[in-house]
């Protein structure tokens, strides 16, 4: 690749203070040396905005009162000044709105899940991002780690065979109390459905588990058939979800989450069971993946190891086998997929997202359809409901 | 409890050379010194059983050559001679049959899981069971593990609140090759309709879920939603399900089994979510459980640990912590519950089967009613059916 | 083999009510229904032997007031009556008058380590057991784990190359509370020079730690430079003891040992590092063996699985894999090779101990030998004292 | 703490392409967005230092042909201009001069470890650092960990008692094969002890340990007993090192490092076992904190949980618990100590090193002293060294 004269040129929509997934994107976006934030409107609230661009050394005019003056303002600044993209970091309700705008207004966005507040939302943005030709990316930072990137490598592959068996679970405890009743900025939103949707636990942690076992196994789910529970007085979103699946390839699955599980942390796993072999992964040991074969004894891959591991892998880790790798770098592993393609447009280049290793607007559009289908089979008595 | 002057003396159906579990119900039935087989139908073919007798020391007068002969001759001899119970060992087909017949010559009976062939033998064998007033124990194992009945108590004693989500399953990979083709005698039954049921892995394995599950929570399963599948060609029940549970307190779970999920060896693993607290336990490591609560360190119990293990765990394990105890150990547990039971009823004392700690005929009954509701559920495209 | 008409006859010296390892014996001499327990002398207090033996459903004349008058009963007794063997569980300082006794009234001898109270006795009976020719046998129960035997196979295939480094240890906290003080039995002796010997924990759980470890690499001891504490109040005994090793390869090694290390059970782990590959073990976890290869994925090998153990290694597994085995079935196992070699002898075969497997007279004079060394190196301020 | 205007400048000597521990430096001095890379003279070779500095957009003139260029020119820059601080990451033999050089140009500075050639050098840079009074800190990053943090803050506040046992170790395969004869450039100078230094692994990988185990029980090693060994042919320095530690609580230790244990990665482990508790880390899982205390179950402590972790400990965490931070992370906390240092001299406040948190010169002394003991006591057989 022909060398860069300069990083990327980063502005950010929400993650002023008081929120939690801005500030991981700029660590992540900044980690690579390629991106640099200059601009932003981290909050409704024009003061957060000030004090947060203040902390982060950022110039006081380009801290904007609304994302809508931030999109005008930005354009009209020289193409040297002018950021490249925007990262949208807000509640779900509002993605499609600021992505719009953006997009609109010729900038790249990267956008946190769930993509959009519905479906049609969903669609509505695949054919902007369509129209517009740019580079749309969907934070499912969870297939940025290198052993992700191998297990999906050994599927392409045809090592495992054909997929017979997934079990996919993703448990936290972030929800066992009502924090909600007592201010907790971030779980307000997150079990109101005028601000998130039809799905609470289903977007939140359910689309995670569909992205990274779709992109692992390449094998799409068909079909879903769900149940979802509701624990804690007042909530009315779910907080616990089992789903039986079936995929493509005839073969079958569990995915099973929860935000009321005591004790467990983030807990997201993923197993595979493939006619061949299969493959363990749980991102809070990111640097190990299990490889089962018949007959043979289990093995245990460990990142940073180019001698046995595929150069998928090999190419988004920074650090030697043995140091451990987490959760920024897989998110900024993200970042680099999208840099690359920002940067091919920037050169002139025809943009081809399938060159890249980024999540993309149709993924986003494929968690909508996730949970879309699986509040409708609860609603209709746990049916089962096309995935296709 | 009173000293006792003698073992109790123990007959086997099943279990000739070629077997597996045959022999490991001999070995757990005598590791704790209470309890000597004296004879044995170990085969349909004379000659097995005469070779396996022989090479068990047996008298070969006790050796018989159909388990009908068994009993009756073993009735006729001395009361300070003849067996004081039956350990049946055999395909699923039989053991009804061999079960009524011991019991009808007055024998108690310990029966392998499944129980019987079908839920209406197993509704005959309940009715048969009350009728004689004799112990019937069906042989779940797992509950025999000291970590298990601790978990029990924990629920019991309701230090973990109301069950929110149970995630349980079975894993492994005894079926992934036709073995039945290549003359595996353990094999060949369990993938024949005629011999095993109408449930497969089901059977096998899911009756062991469902058991260990209720047993820990005491919370039973209400209804269920099931999905089976068979991958390998020529066979015909099931090899993989995956199961959507409901339970009388509320809560949800999943049950997810196969016999072909590669690599797996004996992959029985029960978390249990409550809203105080949880539990986690593999069989694999059974020699520890882990205890979560909300905001507090997760904890791993050992087992062997009196200082903070219930009574009921402390009473069933016989070496220190740190030395680990295993399958054999759980199994004869199962088996000191029934010694204690037997001994109860030959000092003439009333049975009350609930004072005693091992799987009994409603036990198996519930295992039959599993099997039976799971098939249904998948014949009708994944409905819910009742297991009230 | 020819098959056998009866069960070897077991006496045991020791292991009356308030004792450990002596119930050990039992159920791990009879697990496999080759041995019967016919005759004891349990303890010095015949009333315990006689309850003791009560329990066990011993006849009552068979329970004898004194080891000398069980040889001398039990060499009267019919050949088809009396024991075959018998197994020595008490302290330290017994062992060797007891296994004289039994060696020259021309009984195989089953004895618990240390094998004597010093390097003297050692010596005088190796001597003994030369000119008798009888079976004599060490416990050390460790090296009956299947994967410990798999382990040595490494070894000894050169699959592993020469080793380089050992690190090895025994970590409990079974001394941590002045129980000596509190009546407890097992801890009174081991804990006063008297009955133990010159070694505390060196003789306890260090000579397990030499044993295991040139059990699997078959690479001796050349050398060692120790330094012991002692931190309990009235001690004088060590408590914690830390070694640094050196190899006939030329490898090096560390042995760390403690009785005092919070929190810690049973923690005896070796780890071999070899030119060519390593092997991780910890007899807390037995069922699983780590195999390290330069360059390759970290493989665990798990118990039970003959399409990739050694025969050494399958041959003393009772279970398949994934159903835990445990303390027990190594314990077992070391009898099976006992077994072995008695009835090779009853059959009137030379005896030719390296046949069979199982640990010597000679590997408990190596255990002397490494405590006598040991407590000689720490009073000479840590200098290197030899072990060959 | 007062709002801040400007992030520091930093620059850098050494960490050109083909260097490894110059890019972490880089991105873990950026990752919280307080520093920035403004110089730096990458290698001795200026066209690698002109291509690095382009591929990290700095101004080419600011990219030096020699450190004493650099040293020179920043300190005739504006005070608005000029670096704040220099980060050294050369070999071993050139710390000394580049440090001194930097120091009395009047910057802070911090420096790779080993700190020094040779002992006598660390006792001159002390000096030195007193005289200057400018922060000086040494890169032992692993103290960085929030639950090393943790683990420290338990022995501060007495909650584990005093000390009994250390077991430290730190293995590692990156020596096992001669990748000085193939041009590795990181291991050419590791080998040759006319550029690392007296002692190989015991700098590489033993300061880290020492370094680590006082850090977190704040009971200095008092004397060390040390032996170390060579395995390939034509090395020369030592490849793997056992030792004998005291300490001044009168607690024993041993320290087992080496580079070519097969199949080991980064095995940095610490366990103390102390009268009242015991805490097992590991860096590879450095998310993760075992705590055992006599007769409670196990604890593990996981990062970010602010319920139960120590202040110490959260201060240092960026990302909730359950989403896994690493080597970067911990890296990067060590900068943040040094920044705030920095900035309190910047500030004008008295430089009072005991109030920030990162190693300084006098830990770089402890390490020179370590590596100069344990090979005396290598030299004198292993004889007892001091370390006080």
């Amino acid at each position: 690749m022909q060398p860069w004269k300069r990083k990327l040129r980063m502005g950010m929509v929400g993650g002023g203070q008081g929120a939690f997934i801005g500030g991981v994107h700029r660590t992540a976006a900044a980690l690579d040396g390629q991106i640099e934030l200059v601009a932003g409107c981290f909050s409704r609230d024009p003061e957060n905005t000030r004090q947060t661009g203040a902390q982060l050394y950022l110039d006081p005019a380009r801290c904007y009162d609304s994302y809508e003056e931030m999109a005008t303002a930005e354009a009209k600044l020289p193409a040297d000044q002018r950021i490249d993209f925007v990262s949208v970091v807000t509640p779900n309700n509002s993605h499609f709105a600021i992505a719009q705008t953006f997009l609109k207004a010729g900038f790249h966005v990267v956008c946190e899940k769930p993509m959009t507040f519905n479906l049609e939302e969903a669609d509505q943005l695949c054919q902007l991002v369509e129209q517009t030709n740019l580079v749309f990316a969907l934070m499912h930072n969870y297939t940025g780690h290198p052993l992700v990137r191998h297990a999906r490598n050994l599927f392409q592959n045809n090592e495992m065979g054909t997929v017979r068996k997934v079990v996919v679970e993703y448990l936290q405890d972030f929800l066992m109390v009502p924090h909600e009743k007592l201010g907790h900025k971030q779980v307000i939103w997150r079990v109101d459905p005028t601000q998130a949707g039809v799905g609470g636990t289903l977007g939140d942690v359910g689309t995670h588990c569909v992205n990274l076992l779709e992109y692992v196994t390449g094998d799409p789910i068909t079909e879903l058939c769900a149940d979802k529970s509701t624990f804690l007085p007042d909530r009315v979103l779910d907080e616990d979800v089992n789903v039986l699946l079936r995929f493509a390839s005839g073969g079958k699955g569990v995915l099973t989450i929860s935000q009321v599980a005591t004790g467990e942390e983030n807990g997201l796993r993923l197993r595979v069971y493939g006619s061949e072999g299969a493959v363990l992964w749980g991102q809070e040991e990111p640097n190990k993946l299990d490889l089962l074969r018949y007959g043979q004894p289990r093995q245990t891959l460990t990142r940073g190891r180019g001698e046995f591991l595929s150069e998928s892998a090999s190419a988004c880790t920074r650090i030697p086998a043995g140091h451990p790798e987490g959760y920024l770098e897989a998110f900024a592993t993200i970042y680099c997929g999208i840099t690359e393609a920002i940067r091919a447009h920037l050169d002139g280049q025809p943009l081809k997202t399938e060159q890249y290793n980024f999540p993309t607007v149709y993924d986003g559009r494929r968690g909508l359809q996730f949970i879309t289908q699986a509040v409708e089979s609860c609603a209709q008595g746990s049916i089962w409901m096309p995935m296709t």
